[in-house]
């Protein structure tokens, strides 16, 4: 008795892969700055709590397997105030984001057929094309150009029989790339002409800096039936360990696909859901202090790592992450190196090595991802132990 | 651009596939008793809620992918209340049994891998079957055997080179049936024949009647390292919309991959797992007067329903299901009869059709599958409209 291929393949989360390192870490009494992951030290809201804490139903019974009726209409109404206009039906509830990447996949694709994806790109992707024996034809994006796509034509190349969908993730993690209007209506166009489905990952939408829009999928005309929206509260709520996500479409028959694989796990959390009604029904001014916070602590990173004129870094416009180069030699070898090795006044830094983001092998090599969700204090220290961290591996030689 | 050919092939929910036409049912001001769904009225433990509303972080962060470890010990002590010993590391929080049925899935078996099944069996293997491309291969039972299993030679003839697994539910959905320990050691002795897993959904455990014991496979010596469980606090404390099961192994290799599939999803609903740590610390003798009310009910119905001898039932020992072959022609047809065109003083009954909890063809479609979860006054009435409905459908010649 053996364990399947697909459970061999499915590689370890770069983001969570040193977790066992960094417990080793602690026990020596050493502090840790976690910008490996992308867990805000945003307060949840309020509401959120309380509409759980008034919760009084003595049975926790199963909810509907599409999710509460009344929270489907609150996040319908969310995306009304984006001039985006979506009825309940369009909205199936699902357990976190990562529950609706899966749910996409499945109802797209079979196993050996091909998604095409920008990469670095959000390494669970990898996890689901593993688990729904998928593959994913990356189409590679550089630090250089700010990790925006490269010519459309590209995407073109490598469309083949097997190809059912593009996905893209923006503003993106791991990159904090917000892809350009044009660029995604090329994208639209182009999923038209080969009749693909266009998946987007849109779970950190409200956070873009300097100005910067962003371009939903469901604003395409005419891409009704070819355009899956993933979503989340995770990061919007700041709600990360309530798993509570959804799946968007407007096409009707791919909805109702999914709610049969809905079905076989009954139901997403009752009680999160609850919670995430009253989150809904935040006015979008709630946004803006966060995201005033978030521009400024990437304005401080960003300062700090430009610093260094060898790392390669343009400035992110979305998201809370930065996906840069650096003068080293591995990533992930640097990236345990820090928790083992180094140390300033007790203190060091755990990232997230840029490889595990990559499926081209040999890509990501010499870049990490970084999360700013700690305070200004804070990330100015950790990014200081970075820099100084740089210096002292390669002065090593190891 | 078309769905998959997983998302076609996924039958519904015979649980839940006539929900539309209940709603129809209730606009006419006809009052449903829902005995299809396994939803238990028992309230959920006071302790559950209390500990959830006693919650005081700012943020709900990302709880670990594997669960709490303070969630995963206090599983660990409950089974050994049962003297099986097990540490927190034999057990992987996940979102609801359904999520633990997939985990196993996929972890054991890949595209086309084969995993056989008594049937009639708790329909959402078939979904996940669908969504992992196994096949399951069913052995059947008899509603005139109570559905026992057949002597272990049918098991071991549909044996091939793709059989990954075998896999139980006991005491079982749909049927009642609580295994008795000997069927279970043929079992165990089969799978160490073949090197083959043993799979158990164990989530009925404590509902057990007239002096019945659960046996679990975790009880089998030398069988460590096949032996896979499927656990879930949904109906053991009356909490299916919290969504926390669990996936329990010895096998480490087993363990280390379910674990790259739990990363993928980041972890299971933070609030709701700390509202089962409260219920795991229970004793043992909540389950007394719940099993109590359980065994009354199951007694209620089985002497409503046998005094037509038409009916073939015996009385199952377990869990709150009893399957059942009427005399009628067609349980789906009937079923959606009931709701549409029968009703004593304004009231009707919903139940299960049978086939859909077979995998062959034309299997189980004279039974169906009544969940007794409701108070024992409900559910004489339910039981009273169930026999008169038979009465009734029959003399129509539809």
């Amino acid at each position: 008795m053996d364990i399947s291929k697909r459970a061999k393949q499915i590689q370890e989360s770069p983001i969570r892969k040193l977790a066992a390192v960094a417990i080793e870490t602690k026990k020596k009494g050493i502090h840790i700055y976690y910008l490996n992951i992308g867990q805000p030290d945003i307060h949840t809201p309020e509401i959120f709590y309380k509409k759980i804490k008034d919760f009084s139903e003595n049975v926790l019974s199963y909810g509907p397997s599409d999710g509460l009726d009344e929270l489907r209409q609150a996040i319908a109404d969310y995306f009304s105030k984006y001039n985006i206009t979506l009825n309940k039906n369009d909205i199936i509830i699902t357990t976190g984001g990562s529950e609706a990447v899966s749910f996409a996949f499945t109802v797209i694709a079979d196993p050996g057929d091909e998604i095409i994806i920008p990469e670095p790109f959000y390494t669970n992707y990898n996890g689901y094309s593993s688990i729904s024996n998928l593959k994913i034809v990356p189409i590679t994006t550089d630090p250089e150009t700010g990790y925006h796509l490269p010519d459309i034509s590209e995407f073109e190349k490598k469309i083949t029989k097997k190809t059912k969908a593009i996905m893209i993730c923006s503003p993106n993690n791991p990159t904090g790339t917000v892809l350009y209007e044009k660029e995604i209506r090329e994208l639209g166009e182009l999923v038209k002409k080969y009749n693909l489905f266009l998946i987007a990952d849109e779970v950190y939408k409200e956070f873009t800096y300097d100005g910067e829009k962003h371009f939903s999928i469901l604003q395409l005309k005419g891409l009704e039936d070819q355009t899956i929206v993933v979503d989340s509260i995770s990061k919007r709520y700041s709600a990360c360990g309530a798993r509570i996500g959804a799946i968007i479409s407007k096409n009707r028959v791919v909805m109702k696909s999914i709610l049969k694989f809905a079905q076989a796990r009954l139901c997403p959390p009752t009680l999160e859901q609850i919670g995430a009604i009253g989150a809904y029904k935040l006015p979008l001014s709630y946004f803006k202090t966060i995201t005033a916070e978030y521009q400024k602590r990437r304005d401080i990173l960003v300062e700090i790592l430009t610093s260094n004129k060898e790392i390669i870094l343009k400035k992110p416009k979305g998201a809370f992450y930065i996906m840069t180069k650096l003068p080293i030699d591995n990533s992930d070898k640097f990236a345990k190196w820090m928790l083992e090795n180094f140390e300033i006044d007790n203190e060091t830094v755990m990232v997230a090595p840029g490889a595990g983001f990559y499926s081209t092998p040999g890509k990501g090599t010499q870049e990490i991802r970084i999360a700013y969700v700690l305070e200004s204090n804070k990330l100015k220290k950790a990014g200081n132990i970075l820099l100084k961290a740089i210096e002292k591996y390669n002065s090593l030689n190891l």
